[in-house]
């Protein structure tokens, strides 16, 4: 039954052989891979907009957030060129943290896998609540219960992944593709009609006073919101290992792909904004109480670019696209960091189990942790995209200057033909996002960053630790050439409160485990013992019986003096301690019988040369 | 440690020979045994006035509570002569469960049984809620935590048990006869003050509309709720074997006491209520909220009486000496619940552990049982006496009832001198209790009886069904002469993942248990497995190593598989599955490994003939 039930949630076991198989040709690779970085467009305008709403409405409507778009742009092609790089360079997946540990050393790496492991449990975090805004401006009654939709939305993703790769891919790629084509007709639609028509956004934004001057501080925090768009560039280049041979070359093609369509749509929407004069909002007011003209940026280009009734089906479309690959982008990560978490754990930097493929052959562990920590950060900032913003890309632009910083110095070492030219991209990347984690950290710190920097030192402790441990306990178990296989002698002491035929399998069975086998019986009642030794004629089996009296009607106490008596007896001897237990027919029948057995067991539990057994026997009725 | 600490709470363990010295004398045996029914004057009186008054003020300032206590006085002088019957045929203790038992059956005993422990746990819930009612009468602001009162005087009473008898004796004497003194004292002031000066409660009470009608069902519903003031007269009788010898003469002389005091007390409060108009009201309004001007009827007369500024002090002894009683009163059911319990255990219609004596000689989990309980009833009546009344007091004249039953059938069985005398004065008592049984169910019945009423039937049905199953284990363990020793064999399988330390320590164990030893591998990687079988040469100890292949990556399934194969291979063989197993030097790093050893443990817990065993491998860091 239980089996079954599990089949049918999570598919049957799949033979490790498969593993080869599980492949994602380019068509797939693209929506699993860099569905992140194409999402963003869902948001990383609308996060621009509301750092550049504080300096007044007038600068809405100033073209200051295609030009702060243009510039992210150019960095996403300094960044996707030099991952290029890094994609040739490390075929068998070459995430920041490999590149930082390899080339920089392991505390680079494991500063990059910490920077990593919080970036991946906030993409999950954003993009779900990103989708739920999306699927709000839709239904705007559905704000109270954006927190249950999240969690609804994680666990739905984490559920595919659990049920292996490639289905992941195929429910996966239409999406994308349908959100991809619509942003395309948005655009296209928009600017034909900003070219002829114009068109305007239905104000749904916030009413602020007029402060004239844009200064240099909102610019940069506008730029470092903006840098959103940015994260999941590097999804790709973690995850060559599953792209179809040639791996190293499909990454790559696939990785401009993705570069390109999202420059086009991240500039697509900015300037469609810009022209619409689109005033972003909050989902909920500062009490916590739902704003019911909540629309995201997306959703009030969309409106109004078609604004005609008969394509509100259009927009419906656009929403739930965005909605669904949003979605998606969760589904990134939960591609992503169980392969970094089982990398790492295969270093012993995190637990084992987070080594261990699945019955389906994927790592079942990582994608239940992330599911945690996704669902106790949505909870912790209550669904809403803007809370959880500021603490996103710090992460993100750290792994990216680490990996590119690992890049200048793996190319110099390598110095394979064109290396010089490797470099100097390389070189470029990492000051360029090395500034930008700058700028980030400093104009988000106070909002949120702070979380960040703090957790990275903190987790690269943890992670040390965890390294430590498992470098002394290779020590410890290491057989040398002097540990040699050394007989031992055990005596066996068998429990026997009384006589009857649960206590008669258990002193069968004792019998076999050693020549030096004891009945312990502890005298409750002098006369009960007499009967008890004259029916020990007939029963027991000719093994000797102790009884030890009890003064103070403990069972406990002369039983573990017994124990050190024995242990004295002899040198190199183990003591075995047979504890017969009957197993009920009925569960509450348990509640009618003295745990002793139990008590006794864990008085034991922290004693050592003894082993401790119960011998069951079972009960029909 | 933690065994010092446990023996400042509970005191010292107590050696089994001074069982015989815990006995107690009449002076020491009336406030243990007494203090429950002594105490009763605390509320009764409030009781029957609570009724009184819904017939009208008017009806207040009537005689009718004098007649009603009166007639009530009148029944507790034919229960009392009756129980003295009974203390002389049962000087073991004569509980009503073991009189209807022995002489009415089973069922009958069951019923008994049913009804006390209902009562036991109600006497200790509803005494001291009465007792916190005192506290609040003098701290009208200490209302709002009256319920954290009761439980906080409730584990007070528990651990005073806890430690033991004797201790409890010394402890709580001194209240009773400081209440008792204190009562005699304020009816004999109350009574010249009334025949000289005359006095006036304050008004503190009810203002209620004038019905002129006292009604028949108005007054048999008060005489019911007086009927609490005799709850606890059978506690005597059930405790005869505490008393020093000659154990029944001094029980049957403490209960003629303890029905005199009771008497005159209950007599005396309720005439002073009549004669000062006393108006009772309710700790809280119906809404939850505390009533400030709340005061127990004790207390108004007491004010009333001793109203000059120099004996405010008197009152407040007389407040303080109240709580106290009631707190005794409780304390009662913790001498007389575990005993009845223990020995409805011995009759194996209760779980054993009820019938085991502690180690300070007192039945340690009775007491804890009962605190739970009582808990439970003050935490869902929100620690309101007149919210319990209406639950109390059926299972007392209940268990009067089948107890007298019982004496008439005994007396009429062993027809020793005068039985006809002992028996005609049992059967007034039954047939009086009997009616007295049925006006409480009827009058109360709607406001809470019937949960009582239903649960009476439902306890018989579990206490039978744990009969059932002791009688059923019995027959099950029970050997018979067809039973042998027969030698078993055993097959030995040692889990080896890898060979280190700890596995070789295992192996070193396993090899004595039995000359069939095998260990067994789950191979996850061929070349592991090269390694491995090239390492076993040198210390395998000669054990054969079973390789086992797993397509599912799957620990549990060939493992499973191969203890079916090996099961099969022989008869009468157990096989011993041992689990080798590291105990961490610190407790996180336990959440560093697999918890694969648990896992296959469990899995083996349910099949048969297969005994686990861990063996452990201390790391030291």
């Amino acid at each position: 039954m239980s089996f079954s039930f599990r089949r049918l949630i999570f598919g049957s076991p799949l033979p490790s052989w498969r593993e080869l198989h599980e492949r994602l040709p380019k068509i797939l690779a693209l929506p699993i891979f860099a569905s992140d970085a194409l999402s963003s467009v869902a948001y990383a305008t609308e996060e621009i907009l509301l750092v550049l709403i504080l300096a007044g409405n007038a600068t809405v409507k100033s073209p200051a957030v295609v030009f702060i778009s243009a510039a992210i742009v150019i960095l996403l092609a300094i960044v996707a060129t030099s991952y290029r790089q890094t994609i040739r360079a490390y075929p068998s997946g070459g995430g920041a943290y490999i590149v930082a540990k390899d080339n920089l050393g392991d505390y680079a790496g494991l500063t990059a896998g910490a920077a990593l492991t919080i970036d991946y449990t906030l993409t999950v975090a954003v993009s779900i609540a990103a989708g739920v805004a999306a699927i709000v401006s839709v239904y705007p009654h559905m704000a109270v219960y954006r927190v249950e939709l999240c969690l609804g939305f994680i666990g739905l993703v984490a559920l595919g992944n659990l049920r292996g790769a490639r289905e992941s891919g195929l429910l996966f790629a239409l999406p994308t593709y349908i959100f991809i084509a619509s942003m395309f007709t948005l655009i296209g639609a928009g600017i034909y009609k900003e070219l002829t028509v114009g068109f305007e956004a239905a104000s749904a934004g916030l009413a602020r006073k007029e402060i004239p001057e844009l200064g240099l501080f909102l610019i940069l925090k506008a730029f470092s919101n903006g840098c959103t768009a940015m994260t999941g560039t590097e999804a790709i280049s973690n995850a060559v290992p599953a792209f179809r041979p040639p791996e190293a070359k499909n990454a790559a093609t696939t990785l401009t792909w993705m570069a390109v369509i999202l420059g086009i749509m991240f500039l697509g929407v900015s300037y469609l904004a810009h022209a619409g004069h689109v005033v972003p909002s909050h989902m909920t007011f500062k009490d916590g109480t739902p704003n019911p003209h909540y629309q995201t940026v997306v959703s009030q280009i969309a409106r109004a670019v078609f604004n005609k009734p008969s394509m509100a089906w259009f927009y419906m479309l656009i929403q739930f696209a965005t909605a669904g690959i949003l979605v998606l982008a969760a589904n990134t990560s939960f591609a992503g960091f169980p392969r970094l978490a089982s990398i790492m754990a295969r270093d012993r930097f995190l637990p084992r189990q987070l080594y261990n493929v699945g019955d389906r052959l994927v790592y079942s562990n990582g994608i239940i942790l992330l599911a945690l920590l996704a669902s106790l950060l949505v909870i912790a900032f209550k669904g809403d995209t803007h809370l959880l913003i500021p603490l996103y890309a710090v992460g993100v632009f750290l792994s990216f200057t680490l990996s590119q910083a690992g890049m200048v110095k793996h190319s110099n070492r390598i110095r394979e033909r064109g290396w010089q030219r490797s470099a100097a991209i390389s070189f470029v990347g990492a000051v360029t996002t090395g500034l930008v984690t700058i700028v980030i950290a400093a104009t988000k710190f106070v909002e949120g960053a702070w979380i960040v920097v703090l957790l990275i030192p903190i987790f690269v402790y943890v992670f040390s630790k965890i390294h430590q441990h498992y470098i002394d306990l290779g020590n410890q178990l290491r057989l040398t050439p002097e540990d040699r296989f050394t007989p031992v002698s055990n005596t066996v002491l068998v429990l026997t409160p009384s006589i009857h035929r649960g206590i008669l399998r258990a002193l069968e069975y004792a019998k076999t485990l050693s020549p030096d086998v004891r009945a312990i019986h502890v005298e409750s009642d002098p006369v009960d013992t007499a009967i008890m030794m004259e029916r020990w004629e007939q029963w027991g089996g000719g093994i000797p019986l102790v009884v030890l009296e009890s003064q103070y009607r403990s069972l406990m106490q002369p039983i573990l003096e017994y124990l050190e008596e024995a242990k004295r007896e002899r040198k190199n001897c183990v003591i075995t301690v047979v504890i017969p237990e009957f197993v009920p027919a009925k569960w509450w029948h348990k509640l009618l019988h003295n745990q002793s057995g139990i008590l006794l067991k864990f008085a034991l539990l922290f004693r050592r040369n003894i082993v401790t057994t119960n011998v069951r026997y079972y009960l029909e009725r």
